[in-house]
């Protein structure tokens, strides 16, 4: 892949929220954009950290303990095994950094699974 | 690390160029920044894929057959083994996803080499 990448661009060509897009394979790793707004579910990833870097908007990273507000130009990365959940008070969007193997619930799943997330 | 990380408040610590500085680690990659202008050396590197992704400002990726222009909002990744080179017209600043091991100039140690980046 040896053409550039438009965030932007990108963002443009879907709407739907909680179903994160790959745009990028490197390593291993994948990286998604996703928009999302209100509640996620509370889950935790067995064996991948994660990290969330807000392109447009803010959201707050809940864990059990505390939260933590997130906005454009900022990143936070979840380690492996912590439980938290994502939340937006408006629509948010974000680029995530985790391994191909990544599923969005990690180990809750439910309707909001992505199983097969599209590339774009 | 479950604080979240501010990109400009990163970028505000150094002034140096072409000397990448860790910020977040995850999944044994490493996210880092990175200012620089004028010209890279030409490099490959033998087992990492790299992501460039701009923050501010624009740099042009050259390969041995064309170039690139990528600009803020914009990414680009190159695969292992691919020679690449970055060239700047004006400071940009860059973040960078690639695995912990990779050496900044890749098969070609030299002046420009920096063996243990700081962590910020």
């Amino acid at each position: 892949m040896l053409h550039k990448i438009n965030l932007a661009e990108k963002l443009d060509l879907f709407s739907d929220q909680w179903s994160p897009k790959i745009i990028a394979e490197l390593n291993g790793q994948q990286v998604k954009l996703v928009k999302f707004s209100g509640d996620f579910v509370w889950h935790s990833h067995e064996l991948e950290d994660e990290l969330f870097l807000v392109v447009r908007g803010r959201f707050r990273m809940d864990f059990r303990d505390r939260s933590e507000w997130v906005e454009a130009g900022e990143m936070i990365v979840v380690p492996k095994g912590v439980v938290h959940k994502p939340y937006a008070d408006a629509e948010v969007e974000v680029m995530l950094f985790e391994p191909a193997s990544t599923l969005n619930t990690g180990n809750t799943t439910g309707y909001r699974t992505v199983h097969q997330p599209e590339h774009i």
